[in-house]
């Protein structure tokens, strides 16, 4: 089997495949060490002779859509998760296309999630061949098991966008389901049932895919303003009763932790962040919607006020937390990447200073540059921490693959990167001596925020010496991780693989960094 | 010297290059006719690796970031013209490039105004071959008497995005003057003493350059937001004191013609959308900032206001009449391809229903459809028409090249198209046998309103009887010819043109509608 991958090891020592369902593949090289040197992918040319001059591109049903784009057997098709657990439109897709008769598509969602469960039964009858993108849950599980025919891939946003710029992914159909749409085929995520704030994650689709369709529940006049997808590029559009469920697109709100050792690691971060120095005038941050997050903005907010601190700009997902700073003048922009909540939706329809931003302008780091370097501070999460500050997000320690990539490894290049994690989780140590899958190099993680302490990574001296001084409880990884081993009764038992490689991670470069084998029972 | 160029004729019966400037050219085949074949330009994948990490890409001054593109003989260098005839920086980057010692460059300009002046001296002196974008004034004249050593191409704005897009043209270096930006390259027109509005002209140039230099003289923290050109696309940021002379960027307020006879043109031309019918609830329009366009859009709204009418969207150039249609309710959005007036600046930046739209929105024609097609009416203007409908805005009749098209050509997809023109200028007629340059097929040309009468398109059937029993002056548009002719005393003089193609006019798809002669004394 390892034959039809062709391993080899990776400057990370990771074993990686150099093919990937019968494609070339370059394994990881270093950070900043691979050089792209051909062009970017070059979509065929459209003509307006081939559309129909008044606009309306209106189509009955996704079925016909899917027809009239000549699908067949092999293509790709891509979708987006802007609506989370409550897309309805993915299933809606394969169900038509096995209706069709098509076999070994390629799924290619920005990612997928417990709601997509059904697409194992086309993944077991052959109407998807595999999926190329997060596998959270279900479908994780099932790839995790050995049960998918092809390898899956998992890319950051950022490495999503390199991908399909870059013409490693090649897209036949993208299929991209908008909260509100005109005839033309302009969409946006701000208005309608459906309302999820962006349509950023299908940004790369709609520029490069040969064929593209929008699928709405709520159509209005042209013209769909702003265009946040623009018709332009846009083939057919369908329109369906719905396109998901508005209480898992968006919950109503979204909660701060009430778990005590996670409250104390966002108030750790944000001390962090305040005795460091790096909370001052200008400054800006990163942070999701986590409980442990909301805490953080939550606590971080009220030390920018006791020191009349304002932040340029402050990162989403957006939350009622970071509206509330813009509300209050603490920042002067939210750049956003997806709402999490309505309240974020309302002030990125309403605020002129809420911007959506895509992973083109954040997280392709395949373009002149990207916003994500110019961020101060990124708070984020991982499943595991190693000694050498590498860390993991897509697999826990028992091997199985339950988690997606999302901005994680592009958030890396901000300026202070800051890991928040609990020491271990249902007694199992999440600081480790060696992580379980390498998805972040330790060279691109400067903190480890725990509840039993704060490990800086020692390449840092200069956040070393910014909170010498304080009474921040500075520690070495070593000793939290052995603290933590000694609570837990020992380190993590060693998960049970088999040979077969279900899933290559990619770098943000398109490089390989590590491999998920199977899980055997 | 017809053997360089190949002359072939065209659908339109036009003798036109089919060699420029060395390379293959497609004569016009008809509107609708020619289907691209081949896919879009491919740019160089650029990485992160090579790009400042925070963000700040300011060099020293224009002449540094050249020598950083690696300027070279031969070069196409691109520049936009949303600073109009007040624009300093395309005279500051061929003075630059003069000083470096380049050759042979092509400029590559979406306009050029009579502020150009200066770059004859670098065409002389062989600095700049030729120029391909519109000769407005005295580049036009120079062109035309045949000092000009390449032939010259003109393109409406949409052309030349289709011209970038499928990688007829390639730019080497595109240098983009923004009246705000920030050291990442994020740049918009709202901000700024020289706050021009948008930058939509610089779209395509930003996509897909080689090498993209900003240029602004007014500089601000990173965000610059809205982003209307991403700095993702950007190489390097130059600071200058003034990219411009704010009073000819934007002019503080645009007049209503006082011209009797101009008048009676935009009252008709306005009485036919309302007579017609074609102003109706929910309907567009598209006029100018030329002072019949602003008479004809003031009396467009009177009828709209009498009938309680209400458009869904209008199209600028904006200015303070169509700022106002908004402020007052009579219209849902403007869809706006470059303000005016200060008016339109200030209701751009502040009105969230005034949309700034590019030629990729409104224009390319190789796109998957285009927002000029679902405008109900578009009211132009023209140098000459003749009486099959075929016009011409480019040369006037004694053959001179001072004319860019603009968005001309890509409006003739309107609805209902409507030039309005005097029968004559300076006792010249301008409605003439045939056109001296076919810029605009007849067939898309449905309406002629002059102070003489209104000549409607054979073809339109359904607009002729539009308006029977209207009281308004329907003539043919021979009978107007024949008029014309007795009142100036005859035909215009025939031009006195060499051999010599001095300049090419594409049709919107990029094949080759005319060719424009050399005026000989």
């Amino acid at each position: 089997m390892s034959e039809e991958y062709n391993l080899k090891e990776n400057s990370a020592g990771r074993l990686v495949p150099t093919i990937i369902n019968g494609e070339d593949a370059i394994p990881f090289q270093g950070v900043e060490k691979y050089k792209p040197n051909h062009n970017k992918a070059a979509p065929p040319i459209a003509t307006c002779a081939d559309y129909p001059a008044d606009g309306n591109k209106l189509i009955k049903d996704l079925k016909t859509a899917l027809l009239e784009t000549g699908i067949k057997d092999g293509m790709t098709i891509s979708t987006h998760h802007h609506f989370r657990n409550g897309d309805y439109v993915a299933n809606a897709i394969f169900d038509a296309a096995a209706e069709i008769g098509v076999k070994n598509l390629r799924w290619f969602p920005s990612a997928s999630f417990p709601c997509h469960e059904p697409i194992i039964d086309h993944l077991k009858s052959g109407v998807v061949h595999h999926i190329e993108g997060s596998l959270n849950g279900p479908l994780g599980e099932f790839a995790s098991r050995g049960k998918m025919k092809g390898m899956g891939v998992l890319r950051s946003h950022g490495g999503r966008y390199q991908a399909v710029q870059d013409g490693e992914v090649h897209i036949d159909i993208a299929v991209i389901a908008a909260p509100c749409a005109d005839p033309f085929g302009n969409a946006n995520g701000l208005y309608g049932e459906s309302a999820c704030g962006l349509l950023g994650f299908a940004l790369a689709d709609s520029q490069y895919a040969d064929k593209v369709i929008i699928v709405t529940d709520h159509l209005i006049d042209f013209p769909c303003y702003p265009w946040q997808i623009q018709g332009n590029y846009v083939d057919y559009v369908v329109v369906m009763d719905k396109v998901g469920d508005p209480e898992k697109i968006i919950s109503g709100t979204t909660r701060i932790t009430k778990s005590p050792d996670r409250q104390l690691i966002a108030h750790l971060a944000a001390r962090f962040l305040r005795d460091s120095g790096i909370m001052k005038d200008g400054f800006s941050f990163q942070a999701g919607a986590g409980g442990t997050s909301l805490a953080f903005i939550d606590h971080l907010s009220g030390y920018m006020r006791e020191a009349d601190v304002k932040a340029r700009f402050v990162r989403g997902g957006s939350n009622e937390f970071l509206v509330n700073m813009l509300k209050d003048g603490l920042t002067d922009y939210i750049l956003d990447g997806q709402t999490f909540d309505l309240k974020g939706v309302e002030s990125m329809r309403d605020h002129p200073n809420h911007a959506d931003t895509s992973p083109f302008t954040s997280y392709n780091y395949h373009g002149k540059g990207i916003f994500a370097t110019m961020v101060d501070a990124a708070i984020l999460g991982a499943t595991e921490v190693d000694v050498n500050f590498n860390a993991n997000v897509v697999t826990h320690s028992d091997g199985m693959l339950l988690h997606g990539i999302g901005g994680w490894q592009n958030t890396l290049f901000s300026r202070c990167t800051i890991l928040t994690v609990p020491t271990f989780r249902n007694r199992i140590p999440i600081l480790v001596d060696e992580v379980t899958t390498m998805v972040g190099p330790g060279e691109l993680i400067d903190v480890v925020v725990t509840e039993r302490g704060i490990a800086i990574n020692p390449n840092r001296k200069d956040l070393i010496d910014s909170v010498k001084g304080s009474d921040l409880p500075i520690r070495s990884i070593e000793e939290l991780r052995k603290e933590t081993e000694e609570i837990c009764g020992g380190k993590p038992a060693k998960p049970k693989l088999g040979d077969r490689v279900i899933a290559a991670i990619k770098w943000v470069d398109g490089t390989v960094i590590d491999a998920v084998r199977q899980v055997l029972d």
